[in-house]
């Protein structure tokens, strides 16, 4: 592995490989190719072949990657060796569907905490969970040493939450108000907003 | 305007910066810079100059942007003079979610359809909409003439719900289920994941 920064937008298409390399496993496959994975994933194979040679080498010339040794090795570079334990803020519609989605135990996500400021919501169940208040929402996340975080609130509460999450010792965000956080550098965002997307398709229409 | 195409990451870019202008516009403010924008995004102001001159001049040297104007000419270049209708298809928890959500009105689409292939949820509400069975989706649609969808629906029945919508004249599919989905290329296809989301950050996580 060399030393140089790999940029982040090469780091972005690692986990659509592995998500693919997975459902090829699914399938009982055991070796693929760069051509394969552009097809299905609508990217060149050699740009797939170029990303993952920043990381090593992982197949041969000719005769391919071997998937369930390509998903590993993806897995190492992404930190999904372990199970990682995430918290979600806000338990509106959003923040329920994500309490209750199964994708996320299945691809090495953990939902522990639950979290919401309205009193008729606090103490209630989604699933297994119990939505603690938002008040201790620092305290407990620090205490469970919890880095990832998902935002589920009011575009207008959530620069506040973010800013009460870093000071729980939050590393990683992931949030879907529609509203652009400022945080520490040392703090990561991805920012979920389905009109952005649907706005950047219509502009191919008509 | 300029008549050679604009990459799509630029086009990606343009609501991210509508949707900075629009909360500006809220808290009464007329003009802006492309270093305030860029504090705001996390985006160089150098980026978005360059992003935004691809489309005309927009503002002038010392003096920066107007917001409204600004946005009203991003609003045009990405067809948003008009309302967009959209048709969801899998009513669970994230189709639910979605069919409430206010936020998609208030920025230029209108949901009209929802649609299931499970006969217990068929004729069912979700706030003002009937689940319509999943039967009808591409006679619905081609007969409402709406032109952008959105996918719900497990990963497995995926691909063929895409196929149906494609076959109904859709021609921009967001889709929040974990696969990627072969469509002709003049359809457009967004993808919303979270765990592709979490992988990329826990990359910078240890």
């Amino acid at each position: 592995m060399t030393e140089k920064p790999i940029p982040d937008i090469v780091i972005g298409r690692l986990p659509i490989y592995l998500r693919a390399l997975q459902h090829m496993k699914q399938e009982n496959r055991q070796v693929t190719s760069s051509q394969e994975l552009g097809e299905r994933l609508g990217i060149s194979a050699a740009q797939i072949r170029k990303d993952l040679s920043q990381f090593g080498e992982f197949g041969k010339q000719g005769t391919g990657y071997n998937i369930d040794f390509l998903a590993k090795k993806l897995q190492e570079i992404l930190h999904m060796h372990k199970v990682w334990d995430v918290a979600i803020v806000g338990a509106g519609d959003i923040g329920s569907a994500l309490a209750r989605y199964q994708g996320f135990s299945e691809r090495g996500f953990e939902i522990k905490l639950i979290f919401d400021n309205n009193p008729a919501k606090v103490g209630t169940q989604i699933d297994r969970f119990t939505i603690r208040d938002s008040v201790n929402l620092t305290s407990d996340i620090a205490g469970a040493n919890i880095k990832i975080a998902m935002i589920s609130v009011p575009a207008n509460q959530a620069q506040e939450v973010a800013d009460q999450l870093v000071a729980a010792g939050i590393r990683s965000i992931l949030t879907y108000a529609p509203v652009s956080l400022t945080v520490p550098l040392e703090v990561h965002v991805q920012y979920i907003d389905p009109v952005i997307h649907l706005q950047r398709m219509t502009y191919y229409l008509e």
